[in-house]
């Protein structure tokens, strides 16, 4: 599903309207913006009634080329605003459409400019099972979950952000709307998305502009910081009443949260946390509300659900990547792969349980099972999702809360995440995926085995089959998932058919390997310059 | 979908009509048949033209309660038969529609009585992940695969109804069509599914009778032994022009078979094996021909798809369970059972590789690793299929040609399936299944755990809180899966609350296993009368 059509009325043809030049009066908006940047149109309009509901307002995007309609948002006190982030350079122009004459034929044009060194786009799917920003910088997903670090004291959100800044983290997950555990039990959430009275009376068909503008500027400083913000639109957790909404009021809190955040380029939409945990709901209400955050959001940004403990079906056409709880999955190395294979689109393991203190079976990972998750989610071709949850005496848990973290996983992801950039820029797949469950990368140019558990004293070459051919140059180094350290195997392996599945070694070399969990292998092709081959990201 | 619809004509009107009476006239059907059994109609009809193509044939059956519709088919020599297996006893009226004045309005009806003790009707999918006979009796598949066998000599054919009937499997999976491989190199299959000459010079459009009378007698021969038929439609291994033909012709094949052969109650439709293999049809091809067969098929036998290494979309609505291959998912315990969740339908891994000789990587299992496998399939609440790959001096293999089996599993799969059927009449499922990847059950009432490789010195009562109450007793046994004993630990167990979690025996018993791999341990509870509590069939 695309929204970008082929203008039939071109940008001349806009601007030479004279009905349209006629109306053309100032409006609120910046000359230019960077290409995936937040364009922002405000506009004055009318405040009385109901503007949430009874005002229809979008704009008509063209650079010349394609055309996108862009809805607006109420932001409270007469002040209407569309935002709009372009994906190409150059001159775009639009025309707003609203059911009010002071708010409808409005013209304007603006340039958008070369994008600068820190922004990529949007991250899109890329190579099937795999991400990459819009401009082709691979991206490789290392997440976190923080709930609620929105409705925290400032001081907290704050630390929040300097704890991000100094983490390996590309992603968040973070909940839209408040749940009822406060932090330290002493606050009550300090906003709400609704007008009304906490913790119940709310008015659905009235927004709080202020929550809103809050949790965005929140996600503009994670964009900052390079992170992703996958933001949960409904949750189970609520006793606030924002789970038992009715379905007219369920869509007007996507159309809204779509309007106002979707121009952010760092948002992901994911539909919901535990959808199977929200009991007011049935499979037909996500299915609604998955092809409704599609439909109206003209960024199309990626689109999930998290489940509890019922798979969603993921094959469904809004769905673009799978967002996964089941930390059994990554328990072990030869389970995350399946999942892969029955959907065909990437796979984020972003519940895998929690490193913890233990208190619930769900928050008892220890550091190294957390690390262990993730490099059993990498070598099937999938990427993994990190908690932290400790209840010290100092503070609540990152994984509520945010703040800073307990566990001693965090600085691990980023020896991972270092790996997985320096690797292949489209990813890497299992490369003989029903036999060797250990063993992800590119045929015949890359291949990255993790050991898990399991201690082999020692190491020697074996590639399967697909992608190689005698003769073939290698490096190998053998990597510690903990001490994040890269040892280089001495020489060069020339590659020697073995049998009918594999090549070795010719010179039939091994190496020993420390005697200790955790350990992997990277192995990679070199070119006639003695160098590991540069690879390029494959064209989808 | 149903194909059973309240009548809106019911059997008095049809028997009323003056039109219809008028045409009375003898046809060749018996008097009455057994519920599920086959009632089959002969018609004297037109042999001239091309009967198969320009003949519609089919019989509205009426029991005065619903009414279905049965397609008839060409048997060749001006004869025309319907198959129609009644569901409920009584009284049946039939009458014919066709394009001819000779085969259409004839009327008739016959009397279905009460099943024979061995008929329990066509197995179902009952309890969502399991099956069961029409009659609710349990049915636990323990499968195995003879690709070729009805091609084979006839004294092959005995052979391999002889070592059918002495082993433990209650499914077979076979082609349809015949493949190239010929039994020990030296038959040219006896005959063909088309009129024309082999290998490749066939009439699509007609039939050879004479090859589906021979096929679906075996398939009636499965039938007496108790054994479910798994008939693959559609195979990649030809080079005899079956895998490429037209739409229409592919269409043609299904109605034909479909019609001839599904109202044995044993048979099942597998659309294709490997079909991903098949590369000269397109996925949209499969979820015709499934939809067709789903559409054609009065009876609703068990419809699936089977794998290469691309897993098919079992979320249609045509797909009854899931058909896989993927020897992986149960090497270990643990992965088995998460294709389980994504479709919430039965999976059957028909193929998990064979036990053989290993000549090819997917022949080379030991008879442990294949019983392994039908443990770890159990364990996750699925079910597996067996495979003899063994090219001996004196035959070729059992799984391309039947014969006789070389290999040692099938006689410790016996053993399973009487543990099976011995277990909860439902079937069992994963009790707690992100964290304990070893046990299925029926919660407070049957527990199987399979210890796999892992040797544990010794053994405790610890049972998952769902179902679990204190005070409740349990009887355990050690079961040794490869030296099939059962060995009873002395004494009741008693459950004592632990954590949050977990249950464990109130005196803190501990039992020493075997230090061998296989061993699993059943746990089931007690009655008042200190006997195992009777489970009964779970109304879907």
């Amino acid at each position: 599903m695309t929204f970008r059509l082929l203008a039939t009325l071109g940008t001349l043809a806009l601007a030479a309207s004279p009905l349209h030049a006629a109306e053309a009066e100032a409006v609120d908006a910046p000359a230019s913006v960077e290409q995936w940047g937040v364009f922002e149109l405000a506009l004055d309009g009318p405040s009385d009634g109901n503007p949430f509901t009874e005002v229809r307002l979008s704009a008509v995007f063209s650079d010349g080329t394609s055309t996108v309609e862009v809805p607006g948002f109420y932001d409270g006190d007469g002040s209407y605003k569309i935002r709009f982030s372009p994906d190409t350079t150059g001159r775009w122009s639009y025309e707003t459409k609203s059911n009010r004459w002071d708010l409808t034929g409005r013209i304007g044009s603006f340039t958008a400019t070369a994008p600068g060194p820190d922004n990529h786009g949007p991250v899109r799917v890329h190579n099937t099972y795999h991400f990459a920003h819009a401009d082709g910088t691979p991206y490789k997903q290392v997440g976190t979950t923080i709930y609620n670090w929105t409705d925290t004291p400032e001081a907290v959100q704050q630390q929040t952000l300097e704890t991000l800044a100094a983490a390996p983290f590309n992603k968040v997950r973070m909940l839209l709307t408040p749940q009822p555990t406060s932090y330290r039990k002493e606050f009550a959430p300090p906003r709400f998305p609704y007008a009304g009275e906490p913790p119940t009376d709310w008015d659905f068909t009235r927004f709080n502009p202020e929550y809103f503008r809050h949790y965005e500027k929140r996600v503009a400083q994670l964009l900052e910081l390079g992170i992703q913000a996958d933001i949960i639109l409904f949750n189970p957790y609520g006793r606030f009443g924002f789970g038992t909404m009715d379905d007219e009021s369920d869509d007007r809190l996507v159309r809204y949260t779509v309007a106002r955040l979707g121009a952010y380029r760092n948002v992901w939409w994911s539909l919901a946390n535990e959808y199977d945990f929200l009991r007011t709901k049935t499979e037909d209400d996500w299915d609604r509300l998955g092809e409704l955050v599609q439909a109206c959001d003209p960024h199309q940004r990626l689109r999930s659900i998290h489940n509890g403990t019922r798979i969603y079906n993921h094959n469904r056409d809004w769905v673009t990547h799978a967002s996964i709880q089941n930390g059994a999955a990554v328990r072990e190395p030869g389970r995350a792969q399946m999942y892969r294979d029955v959907w065909t689109k990437p796979v984020v393991y972003d519940e895998v349980n929690y490193e913890g203190d233990g208190r619930y079976r769900w928050a008892a990972l220890s550091g190294r099972d957390m690390v262990h998750a993730f490099w059993c989610g990498t070598v099937a071709g999938t990427y993994v999702g990190h908690g932290d949850y400790f209840d010290t005496e100092v503070e609540d848990t990152w994984t509520s809360f945010g703040g800073t973290m307990s566990g001693e996983s965090w600085k691990r992801l980023a020896f991972l995440r270092k790996v997985l950039e320096e690797g292949p820029p489209g990813g890497i797949d299992p490369i003989d995926k029903w036999r060797d469950v250990r063993t992800a990368g590119v045929p015949g140019q890359y291949y990255l085995t993790y050991y898990g558990n399991h201690t082999p004293a020692e190491w020697s070459l074996e590639l399967y089959r697909n992608g190689v051919t005698e003769g073939q140059r290698y490096r190998a180094e053998i990597l510690d998932t903990w001490d994040m350290t890269v040892t280089p195997v001495e020489g060069e392996l020339v590659t020697k058919q073995k049998d009918r599945y594999h090549f070795v070694d010719a010179a039939g070399r091994t190496v020993k390997l420390p005697d200790k969990p955790g350990i992997a292998v990277r192995v990679r092709r070199l070119g006639d310059d003695g160098k590991p081959t540069e690879l390029s990201l494959p064209t989808d």
